[in-house]
């Protein structure tokens, strides 16, 4: 176990970085060195050394964070303060541009948004990037890792760079990558993955779509064909576009997200056997708990730190729907992160995290 | 009766324009001369003559709104058409502009917005309307009624400008002025209005506060003594500031309003004598229902174009608390100014809202 | 249009009884003719004639049921009163007791349960029905018209049962026959159904996962490869059951229903070519919505008696996501019953449901 | 700092249980010695040493509490495993039981329930406890010291029987408390306090009214003038019956409580005047955070120990509304619990609720 760290956060007005404002806040390992937390900062409120959290997240008010303000950002803010890790909790294009300047300043990086996840360029392409087939970003692109612990512990561990997974992303690669691995999976036969999402995941910004009349006593599909998250599936469960159909939708609840997902199997299976592939490949995984006998629901899964898998099988065993539940600002974007911190430091994976 | 009319809705694609739309399009002494729908309008979508109705309302698609267009606005567009009686359901800005010239086209108006509500000068201050204290403004206000048929059912029906209330006045003065009109409230005991509302009252502008993670698994009290819908509750009750307080709250559901309102009696009252208060008030108010029983809760409101209203005495009899309910864009908005519709021709007044 | 009828409701206490009172009362051409209410009535209740529309459903109260009530039931009740069409909305037990007897006495049953939906007794043995197999059964059985006029019109009109389809199956079927009729799905490859439904669909009973504590702020899957529905989509849609997987799914909102459908097809196919197969086989039908641009949404079908389906193809034109919305407790239940009886009995297919 | 106790919950399955489950699990001076968990198993779980947690509460599952069970419950399980405190989160009936025979087995007892809050028998009528007037129940009654610490921190910290308060009346209590005991409120002119909950305050048990169809998109008052929390209002605050109406509403929402309450003043007051009172009566308590310039809201109470106050002055000086919330289940219930086990062991009172 490495001595205490310090740790920034850009981001942490978002919904998903008040939740790592608050983990990190409370991680056992980070006692006594709170996050620095740096953004924009109007001038009145630089003047008063900053806008206190309290007043950003009311929530996060208490003895413990009475002191502690969103700085101006700067980078010898970090520099002059010696942070260790950078946690990006910003829009991808705000991604693109610092990943590269934190490196440059010898800071790793936790970069929560899709800037750096995809290493393939058509995969890339849907986002953009202004700066894509620049040297500067290929150099940091070969330096990313895709922070998925279940998936790439050994990478991260030693990474400068880890991409932090997209929340949807998380909720079905988890799934499907044990029993694809397996190759029990009859890939032509398509999968289909069915993902339903809180509006947390739509971010904070008022929308037509986030606005409460649109979202409450609603379910709508989006994305159909078109979801920027389809690039990790292919990437990370090593599928083509042919072979999966994945469409997300918009739930009326906060947080939390359930993938219902349709494999067809090379052979009739049994319970057992799927199982058995699920227990093996997650055996060493802290942070995913497999159902036995029931189905995951959105309801355990949200505000704790866990995906939580299960499955059902069709009688002719050649079919399975599987069902995959976490919280969207937890498992699928600032507990992953901080377990990717814990790895990275050699510290327990779930430390801070139950 | 009279013979059909010519109706037109300017707004019809706020929440509460949406209801009158249906509302009118379904009005049986209407049918036949479904309303004109104006505002603005795209010059695209005026090259194929205005935005199909069913574009703007899915959920209005049908058979009977097949050829209905939101038509660019125009004072020509409803003389030539032979408009009869045009609703705003506009911002109040916009309709302290429009509601003079609608007059001087000789086209009656009733106006949804807060424009012209207020009789009293600092009641209105609240608004700060660019007008006030013109000549002009003044005459126009002369003639505004204030469009609640329980408490001015023969002034609406010859009125050429009926002013809708607010949602909320709806609620808390329908509960309160059979009792204070009675005599029996001690009105230096002072009142408390403690009303909740749906977050369609907010309007249809996506903001920090309509934001489904603001309002989802929340309650949010708001404009403590300064809320707009104050000065007509002052207007129409007869009480002055010292007299009431009026807190409105922002309830986690799309639609509905529950105020709960506290009173003090000069005397011991009876459940029967309170009751026969009300019955006698309401005796020829269709579009009250008044519970003996039970309390009014949102659910039994909602989609219906009633306000509910009912009571519990103390056991002193001394005190009452009044639940009072509606639906905001119904008998809070829409209804409300299809039942002035109703009053101004001499039809039934709950004609087209049961 | 035939000369006005009398209907009666068994149910009237549920969800989709009460939602099928306020159609039938408000139906053009029943005016003058509500509905018979009968049930169990306690003798105290039966002593004052029965318990009023009203205290049973506080938001169905107004002048028009001022005087209706909900009777004590008897085969008397309804052949002294002339009923021709006789609605059940009763657990399906019920129904398979009470529809041979209403038939027997000459009247005429639309049934919203389960009991006769089923042609294939391999199907209907998920629900056990104890007098399978006997004489009486199968000749009523024979009788039954499987409710859905988009695809039985001709059969419904002169039907003396008419078993009305389930929620679910309403929403698949609808969505799915166009394109399986026409030949076009690739059967072997499998079909999947995703459905989400409200929780007005679980009934009115009190149980652990109709509490609010269950259901709200949650998804759940539920029945998968199990739920009773399944049989209705093979029958109607003409699959069996290794072609199609349906998941049901627990959604936190109160009424209507999405579900997201996955086919492949034997051909790449273009838009236009699929719009056009949905076109033409819905030319006649008045309560089906076809979206040809954006997806359907629940929002915009619940609190209407309309189907609303949508589709979007992949880019390769070999798959298809297709989404269908309705409201459970109209289309996917009352609106549909009100729709066969105007069938029946020759009238408009849409009267009283727009 | 004391060392390390043992404490027992009966009651883990229903919600409050649950969140103090969650409490004591992860209190930082508890480490190693998980509480136990006692209540009612059956024969067959018996057998395998009781039910696990995680069965019960699939959310709290993970490394932490993999060997945690319900047991059978009985008092040499207590004595045998040397518990020091019990918690009973049970019904109020089964607390007037055993809170004696757990004190005569010299087991220090917190009791979430009502049981034991009330001095005053007029106030406990409305339990119609069986034992009350039994000289057993007045000894018990005697010992117990009505569990908010914010009030009777010392009688708390020497305590063998704590009556941990009641949700709705921790939050009324806490706002009025102060300016009640600072003289500033004319009494006689009235209080109002208007408090709506979120549904886990009615409990699990599947009844009618926590039906999801009966409280989501719905509000309701209920209990008015007859609420079992108001004798702790009069007690605590030390009004009478004639000056303080309370009226509880069901909020369509899982958790939180928010009051708004209405006193009028014997003086004009100022804003710092008041929000002095405030802040020098919990100086010492860190479970209570004061707001100063806006209102609290639920959103930021919910999830966390603390309750928020906040208030608003009338112009006039002579009314205020004070804003009052927490969340139900743990500054109402469970976290308040564990503030008094900190405050009974001599631990810092904020102690694992941070």
């Amino acid at each position: 176990m490495s001595s205490t760290i310090q740790t920034a956060i850009v981001g942490v007005t978002g919904y998903a970085g008040a939740e790592l404002a608050r983990l990190l806040l409370h991680h056992p390992l980070l006692k006594g060195a709170p996050p620095i937390f740096a953004g924009r900062v109007n001038p009145e409120d630089a003047a008063r050394g900053g806008v206190p959290l309290a007043e950003i997240h009311p929530q996060l008010a208490g003895h413990r964070v009475a002191n502690l303000k969103l700085e101006p950002f700067s980078w010898d803010l970090f520099v002059s303060r010696g942070v260790d890790v950078l946690f990006l909790a910003t829009p991808h294009e705000q991604s693109r541009e610092w990943v590269p300047e934190a490196l440059s300043h010898g800071i790793r990086v936790i970069d929560l948004s899709g800037a750096w996840r995809l290493t393939d360029a058509a995969n890339r392409a849907v986002y953009n990037f202004d700066d894509d087939g620049t040297e500067l970003a290929a150099e940091v692109q070969a330096q990313a890792v895709y922070g998925m612990p279940e998936l790439h512990r050994a990478a991260i561990a030693s990474a400068r760079l880890v991409a932090n997974p997209g929340c949807y992303a998380t909720s079905v690669i988890l799934a499907l990558k044990p029993l694809v691995a397996a190759g029990l999976v009859d890939l032509d036969h398509g999968i289909v993955a069915d993902s339903k999402s809180g509006v947390s995941g739509a971010g904070k910004a008022p929308t037509p779509k986030t606005h409460f009349m649109y979202a409450a006593d609603n379910l709508s599909a989006y994305g159909v064909f078109t979801h920027r998250h389809t690039g990790e599936l292919l990437e990370q469960i090593g599928v083509d576009k042919s072979q999966i159909v994945f469409t997300p939708h918009l739930l009326p609840i906060p947080r939390g997200i359930l993938s219902t997902i349709y494999v067809h199997f090379h052979q009739p299976q049994t319970v057992a056997a799927i199982s058995r592939v699920y227990h093996e490949f997650f055996a060493s995984s802290p942070m995913v708990r497999l159902y036995d006998k029931a189905l995951p629901q959105i309801q355990h899964s949200v505000h704790t730190s866990y995906a939580d898998i299960g499955f059902q099988l069709a009688p002719d065993g050649r079919r399975a729907v599987i069902v995959s539940c976490l919280d969207n600002l937890l498992k699928g974007a600032s507990s992953q992160a901080v377990q990717n911190l814990n790895v990275m430091q050699g510290w327990h994976e779930a430390e801070g995290l139950e």
